[in-house]
């Protein structure tokens, strides 16, 4: 089976390491891609194309994870007339998704959840031709939300309005326990009801929203565009706050 | 030992089952009780007194687990004169916490963490006396604190802030699942980073915050008008829909 990648950034490398087969035989191009992901498809041993075009033409499958703005111009270009499966790993709202689809004779919803450079993460799909990607839980965790392209994508916007929320309400209560001298204690506090883990993954996801506070407010931006969604209340106080770090 | 309960509610009633060992006896009094709690007085294997005053005259610990309103009347009644340890157990701030300090010669500030009839409830201690029940340890989950009196129900409020906002995010994504169709769903995606349990906790939380939610916003709007603090901008949010709930 040939896999088509369309973008060689940090998850079609981390899909190239850990679906590793003797069966499955991936590739690429370097074509309009910048010298930093260049020389990471010349460090990897996957099949290199002079264009995508030609990439595509030789794949079962292609899987598109460019940046987000570019996911509807990429389908457009390499998906029209693919026979192949399309699977779109983009960060792109379901109405995206939709469009996407449109353009494609055999599309999957897909999203990464968690992190791509975990050991074992899971693969959000939807759409009709989903199941005929079930073969990748040898690989990964996949998990087939259902029929409709666009569930995969809604999904992970609803986890992230969650978890996005959750980082702000953990740094605003770590901050008040820093005041009142008591972090350690508030953590303690809390593993009791929250796990022994809560400590090491609090502090990680605090640490994590405030290094990347800037692209987290502009993600929870768009998600709360799309919802559109007057009771989301606290997910906005979130947002301001996410904004002033 | 004797130990003399002052009010005999939820508190007092676990607590009197949890500490069961031949060297501690326990009293209380019907004095001024209601009914239900006479009922409750009677059917429990404990030593009665006409009054609260003889039960702690002849006692080396009082508990005092009242209404909110009455812990420092309580103390001022039967703290006065008394020479032994006086934990407090109420759900009051720590500035009453202090004022009941000033009553008393050998204070101890007490507070209840999560449900005190579970199996192995933990009691937070702090005050410089607070070592002296650390026997308790061998029936509960005792935790001291600090030596300063006002520490472990600082950090309760601490922690009520974070298990309180954390409810009220909940119930706002799972209601956005829900108009979604993929509430079943949500929970399947967040139980991936937040552990098996995750599901039946929120739930369980989702619907006591509900059922109880006047309650909640009362005890939320005493802590945030304890803490005072302008930068509690998620917690505000959650005071503000809990009181719409």
């Amino acid at each position: 089976m040939n896999i088509a990648l369309i973008g060689f950034g940090k998850v079609s490398y981390n899909l190239f390491k850990l679906i590793d087969s003797p069966d499955i035989n991936f590739s690429t191009s370097t074509e309009g891609r910048s010298q930093k992901t260049v020389d990471l498809i010349n460090e990897s041993n996957i099949e290199v194309f002079d264009s995508f075009r030609e990439a595509v033409e030789k794949s079962d499958i292609v899987i598109s994870a460019v940046t987000p703005s570019q996911a509807l111009d990429v389908s457009r270009r390499y998906a029209q007339d693919f026979k192949g499966l399309y699977l779109d790993l983009n960060n792109v709202s379901p109405d995206t998704k939709s469009r996407i689809n449109d353009v494609c004779e055999n599309f999957v919803d897909g999203a990464v959840i968690g992190k791509i450079d975990s050991n074992n993460p899971t693969l959000f799909l939807s759409g009709i031709n989903a199941d005929k990607l079930l073969f990748l839980n040898d690989f990964l965790n996949v998990k087939i939300i259902s029929g409709n392209v666009g569930d995969a994508s809604k999904l992970k916007l609803l986890r992230s309005t969650y978890t996005k929320a959750l980082s702000v309400l953990l740094i605003e209560s770590y901050s008040l326990a820093q005041k009142l001298n008591l972090e350690d204690e508030f953590f303690d506090t809390l593993s009791l009801t929250e796990g022994d883990e809560f400590k090491d993954k609090s502090l990680s996801r605090i640490s994590n929203t405030l290094n990347s506070s800037k692209r987290k407010a502009e993600e929870l931006e768009e998600i709360l565009n799309y919802f559109n969604d007057d009771d989301l209340k606290m997910i906005k106080t979130a947002l301001e706050k996410l904004k002033q770090f």
